[in-house]
């Protein structure tokens, strides 16, 4: 067995930091300081949370449980700082365990979310995705996650990066599609709004069919005739090529499965 | 003032058919027929509605309306079977009043929603835009829309092209995007429900946030290696193609703002 920590050190001063050290307070954990690159962003995100800022890292001891929250090509140069018998865990999807620097006490602790900064998020139902070498410190991550959320897994570092690149395929990428329809939306003097029950229904349908079987729209049809004329309608060059590329891909899919 | 209609024709036998029909009969109006290019669907979609087949479409007369729904590149044609005294509505996005045969009660009756036969729909929150060059026959189907959903607009033909094309964006496009996941995660033996609460996430933000301000992830980030990361790993070309599209374009689109 290993010596449970006693308090958190939240490492950043951004999204996922606000939102976890937010939720960690809520739950009653000792958070004892907060690090920042930038003096004057750590001050401000510490007083939120009640608590101090720390100049450096490399006074943390055995007590401290730190969640590193900045920016992948960050973590290693953090890790590097924080003393060997100080607790680790990062918040990435992309960077894999084996590619930090070894510590004794390294582990994951993954929100398979998009935080931002002005909506709350439901941190109960967040999959946390936890890896650790040390199996008694990865019991310590999975029972920490489990005082935010019901959905807290276990995953390794190959399986983790899967996953988030296909996060980033239905989070980043669809929402880009949200923005270029609420611009060609806007400068047509309409409402994005009116979209939004076929947005929720697209999302509802996951619930009872696969994606390929929810598959609507002139491209699945075939309706080149359609599909052209949208085209030459949208006036946006990037929603253009996107519409061209999408109608190309969802011909030729369904195309294949009529053969 | 002009005469009501007492019946309803069903023409077609796919998806728009099947929900509109549907909920048209809970609705207790009178389905008086179905026709069908294929009769032996149109025979299966008359059972279920509890009303007969009908051969052909020029024996309606002006107590009924007929409801189109079958694919753009028939409309004009079955349009211009039906008698010139039958009240006619089409169900579709894209074509333009003034495209189809002139005919003294014709109309737009367009569910702006993406229909599958196996999965039901609240309908109440379906936006339905409505259209016709006689005012009586529009409000006419304004307030047959509305027996069906709280949600009833009027849009002329341009302005609901327009939204037919954000439409497509925002459920043909995002689905397809779930569907390459879901192949990406089954691939490496991952279960695509992991998912649902960041798809959730990203649809509740459109609440509180504009789509602009819910960007998150490495491409706004501008964070190029681990772009090219996972480019490298992902399999499929259809999805190695997109993922490098959307990260060039979101790219460009977040550095845009930063000058």
């Amino acid at each position: 067995m290993i010596k449970p920590f006693n308090d958190i050190v939240i490492v950043g001063t951004g999204k996922v930091a606000h939102h976890l050290g937010n939720h960690l307070m809520k739950g009653g954990k000792v958070i004892s300081g907060v690090w920042g690159r930038d003096s004057s962003k750590s001050e401000g995100f510490a007083n939120k949370l009640n608590t101090k800022a720390l100049s450096s890292l490399n006074e943390l001891n055995e007590n401290t449980l730190a969640i590193i929250c900045v920016s992948d090509t960050a973590i290693g140069e953090v890790v590097s700082q924080i003393p060997d018998n100080t607790k680790i865990a990062y918040t990435s999807g992309s960077i894999k365990l084996e590619d930090l620097p070894k510590k004794p006490f390294l582990g994951v602790f993954y929100p398979l979310q998009s935080f931002s900064l002005d909506k709350e998020v439901n941190m109960s139902e967040v999959p946390f995705l936890i890896e650790a070498e040390n199996k008694d410190f990865e019991d310590e991550l999975m029972n920490l996650a489990s005082t935010l959320s019901s959905n807290v897994l276990k995953a390794n570092s190959q399986e983790r990066y899967y996953i988030h690149i296909s996060a980033v395929m239905v989070n980043n990428f669809t929402n880009y599609l949200y923005l270029l329809a609420n611009e060609h939306l806007e400068e047509h003097n309409l409402d994005f709004n009116i979209l939004i029950p076929l947005i929720k229904e697209t999302v509802d349908k996951l619930e009872t069919l696969k994606p390929r079987e929810a598959q609507t729209g002139p491209a699945v049809r075939g309706d080149k005739k359609v599909i052209d004329q949208h085209i030459q309608t949208i006036s946006r060059a990037e929603t253009k090529e996107l519409y061209k590329i999408f109608s190309k891909l969802i011909t030729k899919e369904f195309k294949k499965d009529e053969l």
